[in-house]
Parts: C-alpha cells; sequence; structure tokens
C-alpha cells in the first residue's frame, strides 16, 4: 500500500481526491494540508467523509520535509506559482509529484509568462516534467517524477481533436473549439460571481480569447501536426456542478468521410479504456461521464459545409482533475493505469 | 382595445403570451383555443392567471371562422405544418395572422422542405409573409397580413452577426454559430428526454448539422451581404429554463478592429430599442434579458487568431417566440413596437 | 409622480425595488445608493437595466438629509441595526421610511434582543411603526410614516394561518411552520456556503429552533388569538432562486371540516386581490407567484390526525420583500394598493 | 461470485442497481430484464456503460423460470401489483427475490389495499416476506428468501424516530414527518409535471395526507411502541435529482434533554456502519450521503416548544431502493453487509 499526500485539501480538487482515494485500493491518503484547516479532522471539514476510514485523518499545515519522507508521492491541490515552489522543494527533497496546477504543463516559459502575466520561477524544473495526459504519454509518466496534470478544458479537447490532426484529417488551420463547463471549475472560494443565484437559470460566456488553458491546447496539438497551430477557445460557464462539454470545429481535409474519421480515432485509442468513442449518431452527455475518468467522443461530418464536428464530454474534476491525477500516480507507482478508478458514472 | 386570439395555448409559447398580453395596454387576449383543453377555464389550466383578467376566460376549440370574425389578429401557436393550413383559412377569412411556427419564414418551397422532410401545401402564401424581425423589417411588418415569427436561435444569430456583415466587416465564409438553449426550446410535451433528471446538473448538443433554423439563418444573413452562405449552426441545451447564448466566430476582414466594429453594430442598432450592445469588456448572460424583448451582444476580437467573436442573448420564449410575436403585432395593428413590452428582466 | 429613493441598492432586495420601480406608474426612483459602489451608473452595476430609463441614475453615498429633502418616501434595504439607525434619522428630518430589516417589526424591545442579540437603540420608534402586512393593516399603514415591511417566511406563514385562529378553527397550541426557500433567500454577500455547487442538487434544513422570524410570526399570529403563542417554526434550503413554501400543521377544533376551513378564507380575504385561496385539491407552487405579490394558499384537512395542513407560496423577494414595500409605499403615498404592481407571474 | 438478475431495468431504480453491481465483488449481474427495451444491448440503454463489463449484457424479456434457474437471487423494479405476481411466480419456482416495489411491505392487506386501492393477490406471500431495513431486521432478512425492500421515504422517517419511540423519549401522538424527495422520485416516465421546466426553479408539495408511504411509516413506528401510530406524513418536490431530507417534529417526553436524546440514538445505532449521528450543531445535507447507504440523522431539541426535531437525510435511489436492495441481497446471499457498497459519497 503506497502512502501518498495531498497538499491543498479544501478545493473541489482536494476534495475530489481525498473521495477517490477512499476506495483505492493501492494508495492510502496519509498526509492531507490545509493552512487554514490545520488541526481538524478531516470529517470536520468534509461531513461526508464521516464514518470512513479517511474521517480521522488529521489535516496538517504543509511541511515539505515531513511529507517528502513519509509519502511515496505528493499531489499538489494548490493555485499557481504556489505549486512552482512547492514542486520544487518536494523535488529536491526527493518526493515524487502530481502537479494539478498550470505550472509546469507549458514548455515555454516565456508562454507561461505572457498568458499567466508571473514569472516563472522555477524553469529548471520545466525539462524534466511530463504533461500527464495517459492516452499520449503513458510510457514517460511512468518513469517520471514530475508530472504536469493537465488542465480540464485541455484534456477534453486535446482528445477530442489529436487524432485527426495527427492523421491529417483536417486542417490546423480555422480552428474552433467552443468549451462549456459546469461551475466546480470556478472553484470552492467565496465570491459574487459563482454564488448560487447568479449562476442557476443562467447562461454565460467568460474570459473570451484570454483563457489560460489555450496554449495548452495549442502545444499539445502542435506536437499531433509538428507546427505551431493558433486556434480560438472560448469558454462559458453551465448551471450543473460537474462536466465540461467541448464543441470542435475543424475543416476536413479532401476526401474524407465520417467513416474515415471514425476509424482513425477507434484505432488511436484501441486499448485505451478511458476515450469512449460513440456510436455514429450518438453525441455524448456530460452526465455520462460524472465521477470517472472518461472522455466520451462524439463524431459528425458536415457535408454542407465540409467541417468535422466533434463534441467531446469529461468530468472536470475527476478526469479533468483529481482521477486523472490518481492515473498519473498510478503509473508513477507501478500500479496499473486503472486502479481504483473504475466506478460506474453517476447517473443520473 | 384591440382584440386578439391565440390558436395554442397549452405550450410554452402559447402561456407566455398569455403572461404577455396580460399587462398589454393596447391589446386583449379575447379567445384562447385548444383541442385538448377546450371548455376549460384559463385559469384551470394555468393556476399562476387566477385572480387575473385573464382567469375567467373559457379555452375554446380552434374555430377559424371565429377567430377571423372576432379577432383583429391571430396568433398562431401550434405546430408546423398545422400552422400552414390553418393561417391560409385564416387569411382566407380576412384575418392577420402572427405565426409563431416555421412555415413562412423561409422564402423557398424547396429549401423548407428540404430541412422539414414535408410537403409546404401553402407556398402561394409565401410572397406575402414577412420575416418578423423588427430591427430588419420594421416597414414592412407593419403592412403585413401574414407574419412569419422568426425562430428563437436564428433571432440570436441573426442580430449578432448581420451587421458585420452587411458592412464587411467580416468573412461570409467560414462562420461558425454555436449556440446554448434553455429547456423551454424543447417544448412542452411529455417525453423522458427532457425530464427534470434527464437535464438537470448535464449538457450536450443535439441535431449537429441538422437544426432546421439553420437554413432560416442563412436565409437572412445570405439578403445581408446578396448571396448564398452556407455556415456551421450547432445546438446545445442548458439546464435551465429560458434563455439562448449564441457564440459566433467570423474571420475578420483586414484591417478590422474592435472600435471600427462597435461602432458599426451601434450604428446599425441605433433607435432600435432593444438591442443592447453591451460596453466592450462585457459580455452578455442570458439573465440579463429574462422575459424581455432585448438581445444583448457582447462583441470581442481575437488578433492572435484574426477573428470577430460575437455573444448574444435572447429570452427564446419571450424575444424569441411570444414576445416578438406580440411586437409584430404591435406594429401590424398600429401600436408603438413597445406597447406592452417594457417588464425589465427578472433578476436573478 | 412621486420621488423614491433607495438606501442600499446593491443586494437582491435592492435589485428587486428597481426592477419593480422601473414599471411604476405613480413613483420614480430618483435616488439610489451604496457606500460600496458610489459614482456608478446603476446600470454598470445591474446590466439588466441598460437601455431602461433607470440606466443612468448615479449611485451615491446614502446621505439622509438629501433623501429627507429630495425623496417622498425611503426604502432601506440594508441590514438590521444600520436600519434602525438610518430610520432615526430620516424619521427626525421628516421623511417616510418603508423599512425592509427587522429592527422595528416586534413590538417589543426585549423579543428583538433574545432574538436578534444586539441592543435595540432606537425603541422610541417602536410604538410609531406599523407591521407592513396589508391584508391585515391596510389602513393603518396608509396613516403610517415608519412602515416595518415584513420578514419573508412569516408573510408566508400569518397569510396562512391567521384566518384559522382568528376564527378558531384551530388549536394554537401544536402548530409546526416547516418552510422552504430559494435561495436569494440568503442575500447576495460572497460566502462558500451559497456558492452554486454548495447548494446545487442538494437540500439542507438550517437555523432550526432559531430563526428570527419565529417572534415575528408568533406576534401577528397571538394576535389573532388574543394570547401568547408558542409554536415550531423551521427552515430549509431549496436549490431555486426566488421563492417559499410554508407547511403548517394545526390541530383542528372538534366538528371543523374542509368546507368550513375553506369558507373562512374566502371570506376573510374577500376583496385582498393578492391572496389566492386555492380551488379544492389544489396545492401551490412557488414559480406561480414568481415576480409578484400573489400568496398561493391551499388548504387540506386530515381526518386520520385531526388536523389542517396549509401550504401557502411567496415570492420571497416580491411579496416578501420589495413587491411588499412598493404595496405599502403605495398606501403610503395615497395610491392605490396594486399601482405596478400587476405583472403576472414569471412561467415557466 | 453470485449471479443475479434484475427485472425491470429501464427506470431510475434499475439503472441505479446496475450502477452498484458494476463494482460488486460478489455479486455478478447476469440477467437484465425490459418488455419494451429486450433485444438491445444494455450500454444501448445506457451509454454510461459503455466499456464496463455489462456492456454487451443483452436485455431479454422477462422468463421467471429461467431467471429462478439461472439466479442466485433475483432483484424486482417493476410497478407494484406487477411485483406481487412476479414474486409469487419467481418464489414458486425457488428464487429468493428482494421487491423493490410496496406490494410485500405491508404486514396487513386490508391496509395495503386501502391505501393502494388495488386487490392484494398474494396475501398467502405477506407472512414469509421480511421488511428489509437492515437496521432494524438483519437477521431476518439474512434467512429470508423474500425481502420487501423499504420505501424511500419510510427508510428516511423510520431511521429518525424509531430509537427516541422505542426509548420512549418523545410521545407517539403528534408526530408530523414533513419530507422532501429529489426527483428521481417520480421515476422515468414520461409527463408533462416532471419535466425540466415544470421542476426546475419551482418547490410544491403533493399528495398531502395520502401519501402511500404513510401506512409502512406508521406500521414500523407502531411496532417500536407496540401500539399503533398515526401520523402526518407529507412529501415536497425538490430541484434536484436525488435525496429526501425528512424533517420530523415529535413531543419530547418529561425531563429527556438533547444529551439523552442524543446518547440513546447513538447506542441504538452502535455497529450499523450506514447510520450517522450527526455531531451537536450539525444538520445533514442530502448531498453528504449522494450515491451512498448512508442515512444522516441531526437531533434537535427545542426548550420553547418541548420538541425533538429530527433532520434525516438519504439517497432515495441508493439507500432509499437500490443500495439498499443491495445490501439485503449481500445479507440473502451470505455476504457481508457492506460488501461493494462503501463508495464515498459524489461531491459536489
Amino acid at each position: 500500500m503506497k502512502r501518498v499526500g495531498l497538499v491543498g485539501v479544501t478545493g473541489y480538487t482536494g476534495m475530489e481526491l481525498a473521495r477517490i482515494l477512499l476506495g483505492h485500493p493501492g494508495m492510502r491518503l496519509t498526509q492531507v494540508t490545509s493552512r487554514k484547516e490545520a488541526g481538524k479532522r478531516l470529517a470536520e471539514n468534509y461531513p461526508f467523509l464521516q464514518g470512513t476510514e479517511l474521517s480521522d485523518l488529521m489535516i496538517t499545515a504543509p511541511d515539505t520535509s515531513f511529507l517528502a519522507a513519509n509519502c511515496d508521492l505528493v499531489f499538489l491541490a494548490v493555485p499557481h506559482c504556489t505549486a512552482m515552489e512547492m514542486a520544487a522543494e518536494l523535488r529536491a527533497k526527493g518526493a515524487r509529484v502530481v502537479d494539478l496546477s498550470a505550472d509546469f504543463r507549458l514548455r515555454s516559459k516565456d508562454v507561461y509568462e505572457s498568458w499567466y502575466k508571473v514569472e516563472h520561477t522555477r524553469p529548471d524544473l520545466l525539462p524534466e516534467a511530463v504533461y500527464g495526459l495517459p492516452e499520449l504519454y503513458a510510457d514517460r509518466i511512468a518513469g517520471a517524477s514530475l508530472v504536469a496534470n493537465p488542465g480540464c478544458y485541455p484534456t477534453s479537447a486535446i482528445l477530442a481533436l489529436y487524432p485527426a490532426l495527427k492523421a491529417g484529417l483536417i486542417s490546423p488551420e480555422d480552428l474552433v473549439v467552443d468549451s462549456k463547463s459546469g461551475t466546480t471549475g470556478a472553484g470552492r472560494k467565496a465570491g459574487v460571481g459563482t454564488l448560487f443565484c447568479e449562476v442557476s437559470d443562467t447562461f454565460r460566456a467568460y474570459n473570451l480569447t484570454k483563457h489560460r488553458h489555450t496554449p495548452e491546447i495549442e502545444q499539445e496539438l502542435g506536437l499531433a501536426v509538428g507546427r505551431e497551430i493558433r486556434l480560438s477557445f472560448n469558454t462559458h460557464l453551465v448551471p450543473m456542478n460537474r462536466g465540461i462539454l467541448t464543441t470542435s470545429y475543424a475543416k476536413l481535409a479532401a476526401g474524407v468521410d465520417l467513416d474515415r474519421v471514425r476509424d482513425t480515432y477507434i484505432g488511436f485509442y484501441a486499448g485505451k479504456p478511458w476515450v469512449r468513442i460513440l456510436p455514429a449518431g450518438v453525441l455524448p452527455e456530460t452526465r455520462w461521464v460524472r465521477g470517472t475518468n472518461f472522455c466520451d467522443i462524439g463524431l459528425v461530418t458536415d457535408d454542407r459545409t465540409g467541417r468535422l464536428i466533434t463534441v467531446s464530454a469529461i468530468d472536470n474534476l475527476c478526469r479533468g482533475a483529481s482521477g486523472q491525477a490518481v492515473a498519473n500516480a498510478n503509473l508513477m507507482l507501478g500500479l496499473d493505469l486503472s486502479t481504483g478508478l473504475s466506478q460506474a458514472a453517476m447517473m443520473p
């Protein structure tokens, strides 16, 4: 049984990590930290964990030395910038780290700084960090000591477009990625804008042209085609708790039809248990993946406009954050990718 | 006080029309029909109307002769095909008609039949029908006897793109219109797919590449540029009651910047009380227009990709159906466009 | 046209008051205040008011002298304690006041202090304050200079039980009042507990046995029977924006049947336009009163247990706060009770 | 590995049973039936099950002989009356049965018939049926061949009141049980009343004084005190998917305080892993038990009115139906009560 630590237990990703790890047969959560809630038992903070084996785990203030000494792996569920320094300390002390923040996702210090508007103080760690998308990088993740857990939106967008780009079925120009996310994506901090009465029964776009997940999507899709990509990525807030649905629009290469697209995707994801290419004519719903690591993809071609339209759905907290983090940890700790991650979706 | 009739009171658009007309100073609802609910008082069917002046209005079976003889104008809130025949009967008997169905929106019988998969049996009426979008056709509406009330999605898409296309600021190629609608758009008929537990806390796309509102958008935007347009129009279901938010992506013409776009839109909609071009940096939310005829438009340009992104929000039941129908009726009956339509949005 | 002021425009009750007053034919909102947002135009703060006649109204810091000099009446939508002092200042300067806070609702300084745990510093004003429930006190409200606008829950509970208690149809012992409220009732302040993701798709009770609206209900129902009443009043949070539904349980007096109960209620509320006694067998839904001043009441008797069960529904923001405040202002300013308050419910 | 069958896979309880059994280490779902969907693979009907081991399970028409011969136990998730006859057939053929309907919950044929308004055609089976509430009847369930799985509301009400009644802490007179349920409780059949737009953003009571779960609650609580009980049980519909919260009001016996109440409950449920008596001052939320078999209970005493108020929360689909059914099956098949039922709550 591996011992793992979680830095930052009070946000939704921390909460989700606790939920997932509760039933994990190969990993046990032995350290959870929060400056603010230190000294409480975990169940005091999260009553839903009462009566479980995590109920009495004490929340402590983060201590990288202690974490490094006592954990086989540490999850960082803290804001960017904070993560950067803490990952560096943990690495220096020999810990393996899965960082759920954005700090090590981008290969380029410059790109990071231009989108995040802060200095990247630990560019020395960028070369060793592995982008933790198991469908693309399972082998490298298994050997990594620092994994940059992908962003929620990028997970949905990259998995939806990568196979078509890689196979040259669509043009890397003219990509439009229109994403919609549940409200857990906004985090668990007090704020008027995400109050129930400000989100319920309404719908809005936000951060148009400026969302920080843009370069992450461009980086990975650029790697698929071996050149830089510029795409439109935009985001919307859905009055629901969990889930991202991403609708992507691309120009089909000449002569490509739906059958060829479907064959390509099915082939690309053969042996990858979590990407489900839906039957022709079926489009994904976020609830079908709720609480799971699945990414469901619907494929549609439009003869009138010559486009491929992909619709991809993930659970932003599970596949888009903590579930994927556990998958990465599984690989890093020599466990099977799916260990502890086989729950059915919570329906309805 | 003009007397108006409503054919088809049991759906959401019928319900909304009753709500709006209740406070209308120039029109009184004197006939409401429903085959199924005939014989009931209106408040028996709609308890929210108890204690109002519409409470005791009897629901009758539809009778076009009676309607034509006793109403200054008739609203048709019935399914397509049914509307076609009923409009023809009413017109033959001299009634003025606002048809909320799709039957007279498309100029071309062929286009109608290819998208709706039924025969258009009354193409003789197509030439006289006016597309009821007041910002574009107020004068013609005022003189019309048959107004085809626009679809909900097209209202949001056309108002968002028309000024830019008309002014040549964007290319008519490469348009992507990604729409999201509240669930009233699916109507008020029993069905498993729109049960609360099938819509709540989830998000999905539907009807990709096949939505029947596509040709309506293409028709009107084509008129803006004087040539045929083919665009990608796709729809999603939001777990909320009312509202449509449409995000549109277009290629900017060379040298066009945000200031020029904003000036064009502000100029185009000068004197049109219901289109609100939001301040730069502000994006619409569907709740800001809930229960109103406003169409709020946010404008964003993206230098990285050379795109104009428009975000437009309407209330699908009010501006997208019954409120716009009343606006059209106002014009047809010689009343001011805004009569009875000045309620503030229901917030929150 | 009367000029009215609103102190505290940034909360949900302030927002609702602006919405209602926008269409009011006898009152115009000429002053709105907020310390925090002073200097902004109203539409900057509330984009849903753009393009309306309130759009350019400047938000100012509150100044009781200016308000008293320039307004025929002032609405106070500020927290208790703050309201107390501000009402006193305004009264001293001659202004008529409708106070939406709890500060002048309770006749007894001691009762106020024991439930609110603060000192009541202006008990001198208690004798002149009138409890603003129009069905009970219309005449006194019309002559009042300081009206204590009732709480939302009490409005639903008092209207539901008063007639039966007054007529001796039920025992004043053994009353159980189980209330459920939409989340606007929690106000518009940042906090984790009312984030969308903490309220959506869940249900909880709160403040059991301690809700501060308890003494207000007991006071008014006690007046109905001429003696002190102690009842159980408890509250729950519903994942919806607006609305309160209150289910009350009472022991029927011997020999009282449903017909007698219904006759009593119908008689009691004869001539009161906003209380709708639903037909036998029909139970209220909060949406039927959304955005209105209606209080819908369903009456059920249970022979098995000898109980009268009442179910009452109001819109907590409109009838439970700002709509009722405008009704009170109407009476105080010599207008008809219903002036500007006849909108149909927003359905659905 | 035990083989189990499920009759009636298309409703929410069938769907939930499939979800739970997917990860069950001691039971495998080998037969699923539906007259309407026979011939489909399970994943065609439930896309969320794609890519799981249940994906290709064929739905068949129900055949009691085949089920009895090939299953160690059969779950019946069909309407009452249908269940009655099917259970009898299955029992006659030697199958062990967990019936999720109401048909065998009530000890008395007469009580059943007076509430359900149909004849009970298999009263011969009533003596052998065991009421499947593990906290009360674990031993008898373990030896039973026919278990009547409790209703959702009764599970929440009985667990909340049984210990206090058994110990004489409250009066069996004057009980008021006010329950609120998520909308899955209304089932998965097409109907206007449970459409998203008829449930969202509203709240209503239903079935007052007539809910069929009343006699079930009265039966079990009557057994706690050894005499007949008559109580008020009423139900409300919450705009959420899952969850029941039940608020119960009871008169405290003389001299009983909160400490004694808490000690009694904690003692009564010692060793029962799924009833969590929350810390003093903490009240349950339905989400804390989402997807689990927990029943969380908050206990409050009110000195002013001499009442005990209990608030209990369950997941109506899991603990209130399919999760409890699996727990009963565990006991009947010689497995540990909690086998396959230890998932953490889905939060948020």
